[in-house]
């Protein structure tokens, strides 16, 4: 089901999209499950086109190594409304030796929260997709500042 | 695999998990696909202990009609970090009638981009979960304030 354009959203170019995505270090991880789906917050970092974070041991990790298609989303928000969100879709791959944990630059990444996470996992990407949304000049009192 | 309680982390109580929710007004959408996984963020309100938010017609409404489980997370972040993220799991349904969508108050909540939203959905909760996350004293300064 394809449908018009929408004025109020502007397409990202696969340049653009890359350049967003590496200016921001938080984004959203969505995995599958075996019941559903499930959602994290992530700090992350960029390297040759390639989406890293870390990953502390446990049911995340496990997901993943089950279910390794993922979708990434990092965005910029202001005045509680997105103003850009890119999405990466792709596989997700355990960083299994240290030549390949070192050269991804991995280890400068500080985690979202400050416990050993020991496992480093990288998103092989398939599609970068990415949208600017345009703001309305008029926001109501309850969309406010935050 | 379940794992011994990680020190950073604090576990919100259901109680909490809604008060976060009903404060904030951006979040991300997880669903399922036919080929894996994708991602939204959606404006939104809670009503009654019930996420609703608008979706224009299209793919992702559709894929939401085919695969109604979603998982929908909300977080507060400051410094590039996440200070807390609730996630609610449960079954999305589109509001069909008008008295529904009337009662719901979804009609106060203004969508992320400003082009007509015409369908409302409603996720039914059936899991909510939180977590608030310790902020280590030091930061470097690649994590530094944005």
């Amino acid at each position: 089901m394809k449908l018009a354009p929408d004025p109020g959203v502007q397409s990202l170019s696969e340049r653009d999209c890359w350049a967003l995505l590496s200016e921001a270090t938080l984004g959203r991880l969505a995995v599958t499950t075996d019941d559903g789906v499930d959602i994290f917050p992530v700090n992350y970092l960029v390297n040759n086109r390639s989406v890293l974070f870390r990953s502390a041991p446990g049911s995340k990790l496990l997901q993943l190594t089950e279910h390794p298609t993922v979708a990434f989303e990092v965005d910029d928000t202001r005045h509680r409304r997105a103003l850009w969100s890119v999405v990466v879709k792709g596989v997700a791959q355990r960083l299994g030796f240290d030549s390949d944990i070192e050269q991804s630059g991995i280890l400068a990444l500080q985690s979202l929260n400050p416990t050993e996470k020991s496992n480093y996992i990288r998103i092989i990407p398939q599609t970068i997709t990415g949208r600017r949304f345009e703001v309305p000049r008029r926001t109501s009192k309850r969309q406010g500042d935050r």
